[in-house]
């Protein structure tokens, strides 16, 4: 996971703050009526079901945020393989602010290792030494695509293009409005940043020779039929970039980059993963 | 769904406006270039599998946001069990305003109407004529609480406390801290709000008696065999609500159920759910 | 006050952020004009008159949301009453910083100090071993809810419900909308989390039956004449709840509470009590 | 009150909406469970004692934040005096909206009227015919600083320097600071916008002498004896305005006032105004 | 300018409330206390210079967020040069809210139009028929980048990629830390989002010659001499596409295209471009 | 530069914020594909012309909000000027944070720096001596008002009035809706805040003694010929400070200083400064 960097502090306390409010806003009844203030407490994170652990920048910043005398310690890098029992980060300092911040924290990073351990089976799912990228899509959680992104590379996929102003996509909507797929890459390449690359959504081979001829830099061959897609993969290479997506499995995924292509898309990695299971065991401390 | 009213605007502006800034702050490159201004469109929100819809006012708000000029249309209430193929919503005006904000709406339904779904299948496993409701938990997506709790009703389920102001829930560790069942439910009712209700997690028979004898108004019994747990539900009857939680799947909610217990909560409602499979068929106008 | 935890950070810097932003996003013109940067001071927050102390997190957050480099240190903890002439808080450093951060903290200790001291009187009008608390209400400074509740508790006084979605209070307008009281309360109770109490506003005796009937948890009795008061009480032991409200004066509340009603609410403690009387003196440094 | 405009409504929405979070953030638990969501209502805004009538804009925009079907209409304009029973404003159409921003609304506008009302009675305890001012201080409600100057001028009373960034107030300390009254207010001349009056705070003739000498602008009396306050206003004639501050009262302003000062301030007409007595009085249509 | 589309409301509703704000939060004294509520007027907004026009939806959103009873008319759609005299933009309604407006809406504008008028001298620079493109930087003003960008588009240049996470530009820095530009561009292409273009600043032939062995997609020529200049594109032609940066003046720009490169990138488009001479007159209305 | 202050924390962490996740919400591409975690650097901001240093608060605080441990130190304070190739400041840490946050530090300080330098211009236009002041005006850039008056200040000019509410300034159309201008600043000074001087825009020798009769505190002179110029000095002495505002250039301002005017305003300073020319250079460690 050499790449994983920090995530900008400013976009996490953005969310993290949020995320506290909606569960703090009216303070914690529980714990103020029930725990002294001078309590101090550890609490570790475990993994009760294998899992690929996401999350210890912002596990540590939710904690932080709540009370910024308590102490946090990874000891799992995002993106590494645990089995069941494995702690994952340990937080320590006064119990009233580690059960205030338990339930965000952990509501987050189950998220993350859910999303990271289903990419990672994705990407083991890719016949050995294929060169085919597992990515994500625009489809995810409102509010959070920044942390589902860092999930999917923490899991071993990569990304497709981070918003509507990063790349071009022309889907056959945008085909039609511009009067054919040659009027549609030309307007995008003339008008879209030089840095940009062009992707055309595809639906048939005839449609993909058009893509071709317009100098798509990337082709989308979305539900194309077995047959079909080992043809388009033969016809594009060396001519542009091919990406497969539209009812993509984990039992179709080793057939699918068999033929070549060199991204398969899953929306599922973000609309769909199950919660990664973590659990928060805190005890007293002195 | 007779009980379900409108969420604030406040509310949904905010989080509607934070989602679409995700995606569009800095444009949309493929629809400015290859679509004109003046393109009319109408777009249909599509059922492709079957599921219970929900998020018709949230649909209709994006769309808002980004153009005041759009028009949206609900064929569909929310909390309706439809077929594949159903319209559910329709949006009509400026086309490139309803392709920009296309992928936003739906990642919003798409998730609301998943966890209607899968709770209108925990309620249907319920035994008929069942008392008991299925409800929800804090593992809520941050940011998306009042959204999933809204859909958790839509769903056909009930919910629990909203967040850790609303009611007291005391666990172990507070029990630990407090120094026994006792003196927490007795602090927690001299301290918290006199409109909250105590609920207090037991592990045994013994924790049961305890906190019942403590007059704890809720019991929530964690992981409990099948055996002791028709036996806790004997001794409670009259004494204190009994909530069920831990492990709770379609395939065995009906035998807890049947126990008679009042309530068993399910956190794969919100923290699991699958996204709902709907597409939006734009087709050009004029 | 044991029970008083820390009010979470993220909360307390929104709103002492924009306190601050309010006087002085415009700069402070005086002090820049005429202190020198590297004048150091000490402040200390004098009260000039009799008062219940509260707000010594919020007075030190302040400071340092102005200059990292203040130290603030508390000599009375919230709660506590003290006399004309005590000293509560002192900060230290930069006497800039001190001077343009003074009146946001005053405002703000003040208001919370002014609460807390109001409250108290309210306690200490009870008669003495009395169980009746002394409740706030929902009638609060709009943005400023957690610190004036949390003043409350500061004064001795118990918090009513936080805000419409943790408890049921059925008020006439909704007995009129549902079609009764019973009605109304069993609507309440099929559909609002099985956490909350259901609370019923009646203003006569038959409707005080009516809610004993429907089996409301709590009733409030509005505006009862004394002898209704007391009739009421005797018929509500042991099966509901007992609230007082409107129209309740210092003067009144011991016959109230000699009732032997549960709750006595107060709208004064919050939209009515006014403000401390807090200085801060300054003492250059150096 | 010819000169008052309307709140800016960026501002007011900000504010409004932060408000209505606070209580409805989790939604209407008894409005939503009792009251039908087509039932229509009128809700009439009505003073339970004498008042002077403040806050049309806010109690609009407060609703219409809820339900933008909501129509408000104003009976009584800002700053009018009215008797007990006048109906202010009225709000009409959805029940549900109408009972959910209810609180928030009468909040807001029992503030602000609280205010108007208080202000009146300074005024109009002043001498006849008298030119002397009656102001606001900075020791306002943090976060609703605009809505309360607001009140003040409907109340009648002047508004003294919006923030800090305003005008130039030098007090004791300042004065410490910079090494003396001449230092002080030539350093302020120097470096403060040419735009900005530099008063100066003086608790003795000698003074009151110094800055005059040093031609401040204004000089605010501080806690002066009646005395010399007649002396001081004597010896200030003419070379600058004259304001009092300290320890005003209902009981003390018109002697004050006659002894020809320009300008009263008084904090209590922000800080310890006791809110004003409205009610929303809600009747079903239909 | 067929291809400008609509800015999102939400992105442009944040910044044009953020900047009424900071000139109106503290009311406009000088409007409340000279201008009848009830007086109308109309404003209209003239270029006083030639200039290319920029800003209609920011012009009439900011005045229709003071007051939405304020209308607004364009006369010229954003990018058309105009002569000096020429009215831009009309706003009619309520005098006051046009007065309180005014400045705001001009200091948006004025900046908008001044980056599109010096983008236009830069494109008409070129030479007939240049295939070149004149693009901007990321070194646009904090908080204005999409409008900048808009306008440089209005004013016939091209935008450089949005954000740090739209493209991939490796400079000296990255180079030197990756260990040279193959290990740079390797692990940039291994990693990055496959719909990103990689490009690489080159210094010198050499670098050239690295960067395109490399296969980068895009090389930018820093400060190259003009024989280098030549040779650079030569050897690039076919296989990526040139970039010229650094001390780009619009005496050299000619100069530059007439080499064959295909993109000039010029910084002082944004960070340089002085605000373009609007004035808005205003006239009573009856 | 002894009366620059800090600005405060909230301030500049807003606007801060916001610039970094315009730039960095998408991540660093580059920098996270081709840059080492623990790879260190050191930053040089180096002035690459001569200028006036203004930004040390700003640029310290943008690295430090991506991250905390970064240690940035000034070299020299704001308001010094600078030849070609001094250091400014120098920022030292994880060389990951000092890449992401270049680009959004620079655009600051560029801005603040040329704002600063060209003010430091029209001020050493001055006669030697002159009591003229050079002042800014409210043609400010949306957003970053704060930091542009501060710029200003450093650059050895001063600040007009900030905002709307802090100062009256009478223009042509209010003069026209008051009925004339003794009815406009007789109105002014009934309504505004005694703490604010009252200016009023006069456009011939006859608006000026109109303005002087009424007791105007202000005048300012707007594109008066040069012996109007004269003469309005003249008369004005003693009754009025005298402002000239309109057309102002580097070649006119000793002229329009000659005349003996108080202050001369220029838009330019803020809406037409170019940015100043600083680098960062950035230099391994280890």
């Amino acid at each position: 996971m050499r790449g994983l960097a920090m995530l900008p502090a400013p976009l996490l306390d953005d969310l993290i703050d949020r995320a506290l409010l909606e569960d703090l806003a009216g303070g914690d009844l529980t714990t103020e009526a029930t725990v002294e203030p001078d309590t101090q407490a550890v609490g570790r994170a475990i993994a009760r079901s294998p899992l690929v652990s996401c999350g210890e920048q912002v596990f540590a910043r939710t904690f932080y945020r709540v009370d910024a005398r308590l102490r946090v310690e990874s000891r799992v890098p995002d993106g590494r393989a645990v089995t069941a029992g494995a702690t994952l980060w340990v937080v320590e300092g006064p119990a009233r602010s580690i059960l205030s911040a338990e339930r965000v924290a952990l509501n987050l990073v189950q998220r993350m290792s859910g999303i990271a351990t289903l990419t990672r089976r994705y990407v083991e799912a890719l016949p050995p030494g294929s060169a085919t990228r597992v990515v994500d899509t625009r489809k995810t959680t409102p509010g959070l695509r920044a942390l589902e992104r860092w999930s999917v590379r923490a899991g071993g996929g990569h990304n497709h293009r981070d918003d509507l102003g990063s790349a071009v996509l022309i889907k056959d909507n945008h085909i039609e409005a511009a009067g054919g797929i040659r009027a549609a890459v030309e307007r995008a390449r003339a008008r879209a940043p030089h840095t940009c690359r062009i992707e055309v959504e595809v639906e048939s081979l005839e449609m993909l020779e058009a893509a071709l001829d317009a100098r798509a830099d990337i082709v989308m061959l979305d539900n194309f039929a077995p047959e079909d897609l080992t043809e388009a993969v033969r016809r594009a290479r060396g001519r542009a970039l091919v990406e497969v997506s539209g009812g993509v499995t984990l039992e179709r995924i080793a057939a699918l980059a068999a033929t070549g292509v060199d991204v398969i898309s899953v929306g599922a990695l973000t609309h769909s993963a199950p919660a990664a299971d973590i659990a928060l065991d805190i005890e007293r401390l002195g």
